[in-house]
């Protein structure tokens, strides 16, 4: 069997693990030139041609739950299912980062840093959760262990999704029509969508802007959901009172952006869920062989969907 | 029956507080001049001769978990139990504050803060919970709680307090014998100490220093149990990452403390676990119903230990 592997970053790391996860099978790296006919394809960050010239390829692995930007520049070929990685110790890394977001802003430990700042000695009164209601947007995988997480917490939950849900302890809204009644009970967002011609920019004035005043917006999904300026003009408004992001439009993010030195941003470079070489490595590898005994796996993306 | 009230803050929300919860009962604070004879009395921050002349008291009852400022101010009469809140809405309160104080050491959030300020984008890798081992000390009621708490959230728990406690999935340490071999073993020491002639002092240059170069401090219980000039000094050196502080040996911390500056100390003004009015007068109300039936109550202050 023949694997070809295209990653940018630690390619050895790469080969090795997937050396050892599916013993006897041929790991290759991907180089510009005739076609290295492969039995699967693992790869991040392809370039357009990466597929080019497969004749026999059963299936390509994207190594990120993400798939816009493959969707956008790799040429796959006709008929080739593209799977994207489920969790893989992503949903873990998720829920502590957004568990110390949404932590951070109930507790509102972002105003004691800012009074510490000025050596203010000042108390707020205590939170309480049913004053703070959380709202997940994008209730796949790793969406469905955040709304969890949250609710374990304490905190009220809420969930929007484009097609609908029922979770147990979840009060969700489904599609366009609903997405007001979603934004307006939600005092904590937290955006776990795809990027895609529907979520492009739907975090924008109009959308942001109905969220009650004070709440805060928590992104780590993909940069292009929100409209930057116009979250900056709530931030700056003073209708939000917080911003937790983790993904940009561009990345990394410029240095002359205003989210890097604007006092309500917190922002990390893209790293609330990295990718684990080894949790990757074994579910694509456990997914290579349910494939070589024909039986059907998760996380197939549809590429009318756009994940 | 009678109960004498004495709390500086919020008189009037307390003692309706008292009165829906012990129908019947005559509450009155607590003025200056003979005593107005009580069979209980409910206090924060006691004035040394609140309970001279009390003649018949059956309990006094702490409104706080630690005693330390109550043990060395108030003039108790012998012979009366002294008794402290026991979680009474702190627990939840704690394990927020706990969590998301490990979350942003173990995350590197601290570090990616200091990034964004200069906005420098910069990927660390992927964090391992097995190098990360969080020590609690002080294993009662609130830091029992804080160890399930952390071993919930994925991290080797360590656990060390002046007597033996056996729990399920710590790794637990006992006395000053055994106090090194917890530091050593620590990333990020968590304190819920009470503060005793024992523990005053006991977080000091010697002590810190064997925690490992670049570990945490977190102290949620009280400012005089750390030698703050030690705590700087291996901050300033660099031997230790980061520390959290919630408890001074002044407060309000003075304006001119270092730790207000500092730019490894994140501090708060005593907020980690508020005291919640209704259900603190729940607890207490319950203890003296069972006082009132002749049982026995737990959260009684053995005052020669002094907690």
């Amino acid at each position: 069997m023949r694997l070809l592997l295209h990653v940018p970053k630690a390619p050895d790391e790469w080969r090795d693990a997937f050396v050892r996860a599916l013993p006897g099978t041929e790991v290759r790296a991907w180089a510009p030139g005739p076609a290295w006919q492969a039995d699967y394809a693992a790869f991040w960050h392809p370039p357009r041609e990466l597929l080019d010239g497969q004749a026999r390829l059963k299936a390509a692995f994207n190594l990120a739950a993400g798939v816009d930007a493959t969707l956008r520049s790799l040429a796959l070929p006709p008929g080739v299912p593209l799977v994207r990685l489920e969790d893989a110790g992503m949903g873990k890394q998720m829920e502590e980062y957004v568990a110390w977001a949404v932590l951070r802003y109930f507790r509102r430990l972002d105003d004691y840093a800012r009074q510490q700042a000025r050596a203010e000695w000042r108390v707020h009164r205590p939170p309480r959760h049913d004053e703070f209601p959380t709202g997940v947007m994008g209730l796949g995988v790793l969406g469905l262990r955040l709304a969890a997480m949250l609710r374990a917490l304490g905190f009220p939950v809420l969930g929007w999704s484009a097609s609908r849900k029922v979770l147990d302890g979840v009060r969700t809204f489904a599609g366009a029509g609903e997405l007001d009644a979603f934004l307006r009970a939600t005092r904590a967002l937290v955006c776990m969508l795809p990027l895609t011609p529907d979520t492009a920019g739907l975090l924008n004035r109009a959308t942001l802007g109905r969220l009650p005043p004070g709440a805060y917006v928590i992104n780590v999904a993909r940069g292009g959901i929100v409209v930057d300026d116009d979250l900056l003009a709530l931030l700056d408004s003073g209708h939000l009172a917080g911003a937790t992001l983790d993904a940009f439009h561009a990345e990394p993010l410029p240095a002359a952006h205003r989210f890097w030195s604007h006092p309500k941003v917190f922002l990390t470079p893209h790293c609330s869920a990295l990718t684990l070489v080894e949790d990757s490595v074994a579910q694509v590898a456990g997914k290579i062989r349910a494939f070589e005994r024909g039986e059907a796996v998760t996380g197939v993306v549809d590429r009318a969907r756009g994940y």
